[in-house]
């Protein structure tokens, strides 16, 4: 089976400018986490933007759904900042058919020392293999459809709109 | 969902003494690993042993299997080591009927910098609760049938017996 | 020997806070870093103020330097933000006499990844016990008087002002 | 200030062999560390064998203080494992003179997770730069002379013989 990994941004690829004291995006991290989990999957990874989801604009998130839906692959994995994840699943979910695409995110860079991202890695490339087409989020271990979760700011996870 | 983890050992655990320059078996890391990578899932972590899987005696595998049968829920994920992994897997096909069953391991042991650990973690406790009653090695970031799958020792991954 | 700790914040101590995505102090990482150090020396560690250096008063300087000269030690280390590292060490040549005092920090926080703060502890604890009466900046694992150092914003490194 | 590290082997430069789940030594780990503590000494860094020191042999040993005598710096860091280190460090004292050599270890490999490597490493740098000429060992943060040294192997540190 044949992954397709596009890149956004989000936490997950942060960065630490020694020089500034700020964080930043340079190069994402995916193939070195890749190789650290030894994934055999066969993946192709693809950088589409470099942006906190904050800042994300419609066209940008629009190339987010046109390259989902025009990119040979049927499992689609895209990172993505959290704070605008659902908004991007709700737009793919307009958008794509007959793929299964899972979005993921980390909460602390993985170029800090205990960031969840690899375990995300991990669960999203996992969840993408085995559910069927359809748009999901892939966060805390669990998977949301696009339609039923929101992130719960205050405690810092992804939870269900209703059980 | 809830899900079981039942802990036998493997690379997965272990540690290195600092004053025998040795590796050995202390607590288990499955509670820190979840802490780390934000999990939310329901989880219940059960020490069943701490052995090498090439140590692993008759006995002890069908006590795994017995814990498998006997536990409440119905999706189950093992750390297991790696050697013996597809083996028990194979007693556990045997054993357990109607419940999904993920084996999981790591090739580095998670309390050194370089583990597949959390990636392997993540991956084996998002394929259970997607895949269907059956039993599964969850390595690499893909999943295998307990009965089409084999460790390849000179490339250190597993693969399929036939595609 | 017995070395007091200051610690006034800095990089070194700098946390990510992952609900607002910005950088934050918290408590101090020293007493984990002697640990991880497995250091064997008597050390009293205490926290005077958690700023960023670019952010301390002259009132938080004084309070320094006053800590300094009533401390029973005669070896005393100091963690400070680097920016303005230099200004507190020649306030401290003004106010401490016949103690061998050194301020030390980090460019990467301790809590991220490939933090130089381990290396730069070491270093500072080092030169502390075997130099003279002064007041020294050790950074880069070197030690710099403090009326012959300045920090090089541009390649972020700490440098004599002449040979 | 120019000093010169001659590698030995010993833990600081064990790896984990994924394969055979044993210990092993590949190429030194020194140039990486001193990249992460931002390092601007002048440093020459040579690999004279990779060995545990419990089986480094007489003319390994004699091997080391030739290329302490004949090397053209005053300042010697020398990484070795801790088992036998007091009986180098006795070997250099008889036959290296007018030059500073610290050696310096680590319990846990560099590799690994928590290891007080680069807190050595840091430590020894730093004192091979003040102390006056003789042999020493640095480890826990203190430094000893060669012949008032001992390591106390049931607590896995190093300590004086007399105060």
């Amino acid at each position: 089976m044949s992954v397709r990994v596009f890149v956004t941004g989000g936490t997950f690829d942060k960065e630490y400018d020694e020089r500034t004291g700020k964080l930043y995006f340079e190069e994402t991290h995916i193939p070195e986490m890749l190789r650290l989990g030894r994934c055999d999957v066969e993946v192709d990874v693809e950088t589409l933007m470099m942006v906190d989801s904050l800042d994300m604009t419609a066209a940008q998130r629009q190339r987010v759904v046109d390259a989902c839906r025009t990119c040979a692959q049927r499992c689609i994995v895209i990172t993505h900042g959290t704070d605008t994840m659902v908004e991007t699943a709700g737009a793919l979910a307009g958008g794509v058919t007959g793929k299964t695409v899972v979005l993921t995110g980390a909460m602390v860079p993985y170029a800090f020392g205990s960031s969840d991202g690899l375990f995300n890695l991990g669960s999203a490339l996992s969840f993408v293999q085995a559910l069927p087409p359809g748009v999901y989020i892939a966060m805390n271990g669990r998977s949301f459809t696009w339609d039923n979760v929101r992130k719960n700011r205050e405690e810092g996870v992804f939870e269900r709109l209703r059980e």
